[in-house]
Formats: structure tokens, sequence, C-alpha cells
């Protein structure tokens, strides 16, 4: 990805227009700031600032403290290049609409230093038809037809992670989802051997009939091959077959 | 999408462990609501029923009511097929990790009838070691290394909208591969109830030492966990045990 890209994803503004709820203000700042956003504004809140939007913010207080709060959707968006508005409404003129992975998607390829704001509208009403009627695109979040109302700072959290997802994916930047494994993986061979070695104990001791062998080795090969086995667990399993099968020679016949 | 998996996809059990905040439920709730699941589980939790759990479902008051609360971990899992944990911590023997939309996929192709749980740790320590092991993979969501920590319901949010996102692209596709499997799956019960006869007889012919047990019994767990037995394969291996255990048993002592 791009520089300009992976800056234009992580420098969205995100604006909550006249949210009713200070909660909300917090939660929405700690989800941006989670997934990599640092730009909020706010317009008309009802109550803010408040304890409510401090606690819910947790270890996003400096998102909080930066915010901005203006009077108007106007203020807000004034200097941007292209507006999103969230809503969840069927309106009488189609506009574009799009999720929020493709609303993620056309932001990575907007021109350089597009300047992309994404408003999320109030608790109970959303955008007005006027606001909606600012915006460029609107982003509708999937959901089940039955309740479809996501609560506000949740819709900011599904949007802010699509973005995230896409500066991860381009960027090939450490997701922290990408981990290594402690050991080395089996190689076929070594898995062949350990199915061979278990084998052969559970011929000598009786557990298979070598004239009528069924299907139980089938299955533990199956198991055992579906399972990607790691070097250490193809010794530890050897090691318990060669305890247990000495533990019986060593015992007198009796 | 075949309607098994959609199935599968839909009737995912959420599970919150040890929440504090009952604020927390209910927005959690709401969240599975929005995004078509209808199954939570509360484990042990610290205050509920309660009135902010009602007042963040708002319209989803019919999950939480439905919602069961059971004392610990193992009860919430027992009659599951495939556990998947979430989880922010680095561990010292790494698991299968996904990312919310790769464990969505695996959800949809497991098997017929394989029943699902995702477990969501405390607010403050997630998930402990001990319920991480119980689990057959964990899921990180992405988020910015500088605060990766979700707010417990925005990470609800995140996997349920992941869960649903495939559910509607699923949809649409004609042809998706079935995967039968020849045999029921092993529950959780019936695993662990494996896992403990091999440690038995480990303990009894001297492979595991009481005193320092070491990391063998994890390993072995995760092995047998990761690869969700089947049924069958549970007979075979703890046929295998008790073979090679009576037979040291049936020799004279030396």
């Amino acid at each position: 990805m791009h520089t300009e890209e992976f800056k234009r994803l992580r420098q969205v503004r995100i604006v909550l227009v006249e949210p009713n709820h200070p909660g909300n203000i917090g939660a929405a700042a700690r989800a941006m700031k989670n997934m990599g956003q640092a730009e909020l504004l706010v317009v008309n809140p009802r109550r803010y600032p408040d304890p409510q939007a401090d606690w819910r913010a947790a270890g996003a207080l400096d998102v909080l403290d930066g915010a901005r709060v203006v009077p108007d959707v106007a203020t807000a968006i004034e200097d941007c290049h292209w507006v999103v508005g969230t809503s969840t409404r069927m309106r009488k003129i189609p506009w574009p609409v799009a999720s929020p992975a493709a609303v993620a998607a056309q932001i990575a390829e907007r021109p350089v230093d597009a300047k992309v704001a994404i408003l999320f509208g109030r608790e109970d009403n959303g955008l007005s038809n006027e606001e909606l009627r600012l915006c460029h695109c609107h982003l509708q979040i999937p959901a089940d037809p039955v309740y479809p109302s996501l609560n506000l700072a949740m819709a900011v959290q599904v949007v802010c992670y699509e973005l995230f997802q896409l500066m991860g994916d381009a960027e090939n930047v450490a997701t922290t989802v990408q981990r290594g494994w402690d050991r080395p993986l089996a190689t076929v061979a070594q898995t062949d051997a350990m199915l061979d070695h278990l084998e052969q104990v559970l011929l000598r001791r009786g557990f298979l009939n070598p004239e009528n062998p069924g299907q139980t080795m089938t299955r533990l090969s199956r198991l055992f091959r579906r399972v990607q086995l790691d070097e250490t667990e193809v010794q530890i399993l050897r090691g318990v077959y060669k305890h247990l099968d000495e533990a019986v020679d060593s015992d007198p016949e009796p």
C-alpha cells in the first residue's frame, strides 16, 4: 500500500452529529483509538464534556480530549473532500450506498490529500434528510432486518474496524493476528514414522489383529494427518508409545 | 449457501465470561440481535439482572431475557463441538489463532450439527490461561498495537458482524462445498474425558511426574482440541489407552 493511501485510511474524520448520550461519545473515542483513528468531531452534543464520556473512553482519553465540538454539520465538513453519511433508512431519492468495507476501499483510492469525513447520526433519528444530502456517499452497515439499528458507538466500531482491516491487509503491517507457531512443523516423513511406531506397538500388544486390522489405523492416520503436528508433538507421542511399550516388556512374561 | 451453513452461522452461542459491568451484557445482546444472533450465555456475572443491562439492550430485551446464566465455563461449553476463545494476549504456547472473518469462515465449514461457542473474557483480564486452553481456536480482533483492548460488547459486535457478513455473502453464493463427516463429532465433555483418561494412564505408568508435570499434557490437550475429534476417534483413543494400561496390569509384578 502506498504511504498516501495508508495515511488517508488513518486520518479519517469521525463526526458524531448531535449525540444524546455522552457515554456514546466516550465509547466512540475508544473504538476509534483501538482501530488507529484519532480525529473526532462532535456536532452540538446534548451533554459534553461529561464523566460518562470519560469513563467509557477508558484508555482513549487523548482522543476524547482532542475532540473538537462544532455547532453544525456544515462546519464539521467544510474543509473535507469526500463525505460519507451513515444511514439505515431507505430514501426516496436513491443515493450511492456502500458497505463499510466498500467505503474503506473507496477511501484508500481517493486522490492524494483528500480529506474524508464519516458522519454518524443521532441515537434516535440518525441523520436528517438535509444532512444526508450533504454527503457524497451513504454507508449502510449490514444488519438483520428484524432489528437493524446499531448503537451509535457500535456503528463507529464497525466502520473503523473495516478501515483498520484495509490498512493492515494492504500494508502487511503486523496485525496482531499474525503469529508464528512455537515449534517447527512435522514433516510428512516424521508423521509417517510416528504412525508406523504406533501401529507396531498396537500390533505387538494385540490391540490390532494382523489378520483383520479393520479401519482403526486408517482412522488414527486421518486424525493425525489432519491436525498438522509439530515436531514436539511427534516426540511426545512417540515418547508415550515407547514408554507404554517398554512398561510391558520390562515385566516378565506370565 | 446451504441451509445448514446458514443455520450454523446464525446459531452460534455467545458466552460472556464473568462480566463486571451489566451494561456490557445488555450491549452485547443488542449487538447480537442486530447481527441475527440469539443465544447468549453469561458465566457467573458480577451484577445481573440489572437495569443497566436492560437499558443498553434497547430493542434486544428478548435476547437478554433468553440468556442463560451458568456457574462456570465448563458448563457453558460442555455440549459444544467447537469452542473459540477471544484473546489479546500472546501466550507461551501458541494456539491456532484466527481473525473474526476467518473464524466465521471456519464456522460455515464445520460439519452439520456442529455446535459452536465463542467465549469473551472479563473486561479487565480477559480469559484465563486455563479457559483459553479449553478452546479449539483463539480469536484475535485486529487492532492498533498502541491500544488493542476493545470494550467487551464492541468485541461481540465485531465478531457477530463478521458472522452476519458471511451469512449475507454466502446466501448469494450458489455453490459451497458441503463438508459432511462420517461420524458424529465429539463434544467438549467427551474430549475432556478422553484427555483425563490419557493423563491418568500416563501418571500411573510413570510417564508423567506428578511433582513436575511440565507442559506435556498442555501440548497433548492443544493437539487433540485443535483437530476436532469425532466420537469414533475418541473411542479408539480410549480403547488404546485402556488396552495398553491393562496389558501392564495383567502381567505379574516382577
